[in-house]
C-alpha cells in the first residue's frame, strides 16, 4: 500500500461541510471517499488537515489515503477527477512516507476571508464573499488585528462546546489585501477552533463599526466570553487557503 | 414618466436565458420585470441591448424602462437590488432622453469567452468557463481569428433558423488575453447571430486541434454551411461584456 497525499480544492456551497455530525452523505469527505473507493475498487478512507464547516470553501485542502496503485500520478489524478463532481477537484498527488498523516503533521494553516466592500452586490461573488456595504477603515482593522497575533486562549472566539481540550492557539499573522472593491483577510495560525476565523472577521467588522473598541480586544480575549466578541461572519466568504507541513 | 437606463450583471447559470421561447417565468427578463413591477407598484417592461442564451452570463447588459419615480438613483438602485435575487444585480442607473432605446440604439457589443486551459478542473470556474485540457497555440488562434474580422455573412456561424433577415455582421476585433492558465477571448462586433460567438470559439478550438484549417475559414464563411464550421462552445464560458451606444 502506498501513502498518497492529495491537494484538493472545493466549492463548499452545496455541501454539509467536510464531515457531518449526523450521518449525512452530502459531505465533502464522503464524496471524495466514494470517488476514491470507485477508482481503487475498495473502500478508501481519507484523512484531512482539518474539517471545514458547511458552506466553507478550500483552495488547497490537504488529505492523505492508503491505496494500492501503479498508475502514473498524473493519470491517477485525471481518473480521480473524472469520478468527482465538478465542485471538488484534485490539484496534485504525491507519494509520502508511510508515517505522513495529513492531520497530525500539519504545522499551520492559512485561511482567507473575502469581503466585497461595495453597496452593489456582485452576482459572481455572492457565494464566495461577504458583501459589506459600509466604508472600511483599513488602518483601524490592521491595528485591531494585532490583538489576535500571538498565543491566546480563543474561548471567546469559538462556538465550540466547552471541553477539556485546550482552547489556546497561536496566530502568526493577519494580513490584509485590497484588490479593487474586495478586501481579503489572510489569517495564519497553528490551528483554529470551530468558527474562530469567522468570529475574528466578524469582530474586526464590529470594530470597524465602532461597536467593539480596538482597546477592548485584549480584555475580550482574556475574559473568554463569546458574547463580548463579534458576530460569526457567514461561511461563504471563508476559504482554507493553504496548509503547511 | 422617466426613461431609465440600467446596467446589470447576472450569473446566467440557473436561468432559461434572457427571454424564453416557451412562456417560462424562469428567465432573466421576467425576473427583472417582476422586481421592477414590485418596486414601482405597476407592471414595468424592460428593453435589453439583446438577448442572451440559457446559461450565458452578463457583466454589463444594458436595459431601459419607463418609470414614475422621484427617488435619488442610488437609493432606487438599492431598492431594486433588494427585490432581485442574488444572481442578478443592477450596477448603475441613469436617466436618458425619452427616445433612448436599449436595443435600437446599441452600436456594438463585446462578448468575452473564458477558457480554463488546464488538465485539472477548477471548482470555482466550472460555471464560468470552458475547461480545455489540450495545449493552445495562441499564435495560430490569433491568425485564425483574423478571418472573422470585417463584414461577413455569418450563416455558417449560427444555429438560427433561416429567415429573410440579414445574416451579415461586422466583427471589429477579436482579442486574446492570457491570465495564468486562463485564456480570455474578446469578440467585438456590431451585432451577433444566435450562437455566433460560441461557434466562432468552437471553430477556433478546432483550428487549434487541426480539425479545421486556418486557410479554409474564408471558404467556410463564403459557403455559409454550418456543418463546415466548428462546434458550439458551451454557454457557461460566455459573458456579455459591454454594450456601446
Amino acid at each position: 500500500m502506498k501513502n498518497i497525499k492529495a491537494i484538493i480544492s472545493y466549492d463548499g456551497t452545496r455541501f454539509n461541510g467536510w464531515q457531518s455530525q449526523k450521518n449525512s452523505d452530502n459531505t465533502i469527505q464522503a464524496t471524495i471517499e466514494n470517488a476514491l473507493s470507485n477508482v481503487f475498487g475498495q473502500k478508501t478512507e481519507i484523512i484531512a488537515s482539518g474539517r471545514t464547516d458547511a458552506g466553507v470553501h478550500a483552495l488547497a485542502q490537504v488529505i492523505n489515503f492508503a491505496a494500492e496503485t501503479n498508475k502514473p500520478l498524473l493519470e491517477l489524478l485525471e481518473t480521480i477527477n473524472a469520478e468527482l463532481p465538478g465542485d471538488i477537484s484534485v490539484r496534485n498527488l504525491s507519494y509520502e512516507a508511510p508515517r505522513f498523516h495529513a492531520r497530525y503533521n500539519v504545522k499551520s494553516k492559512v485561511y482567507l476571508y473575502r469581503i466585497l466592500n461595495d453597496k452593489i452586490p456582485d452576482p459572481f461573488l455572492r457565494k464566495y464573499s461577504l458583501q459589506y456595504p459600509s466604508a472600511i477603515n483599513l488602518e483601524l482593522l490592521e491595528r485591531a488585528s494585532r490583538a489576535f497575533v500571538g498565543i491566546h486562549d480563543f474561548s471567546a472566539f469559538t462556538t465550540q462546546k466547552k471541553s477539556k481540550k485546550s482552547t489556546s492557539r497561536t496566530i502568526y499573522k493577519i494580513e490584509f489585501k485590497k484588490i479593487g472593491n474586495e478586501l481579503q483577510i489572510f489569517v495564519h495560525g497553528d490551528g483554529f477552533l470551530y468558527n474562530m476565523v469567522r468570529i475574528i472577521v466578524g469582530t474586526l467588522l464590529e470594530v470597524n463599526e465602532g461597536k467593539i473598541k480596538c482597546e477592548d480586544l485584549e480584555k475580550i480575549l482574556r475574559d473568554g466570553n463569546r458574547e463580548a466578541a463579534g458576530f460569526t461572519a457567514p461561511p461563504q466568504g471563508l476559504f482554507l487557503y493553504e496548509a503547511f507541513y
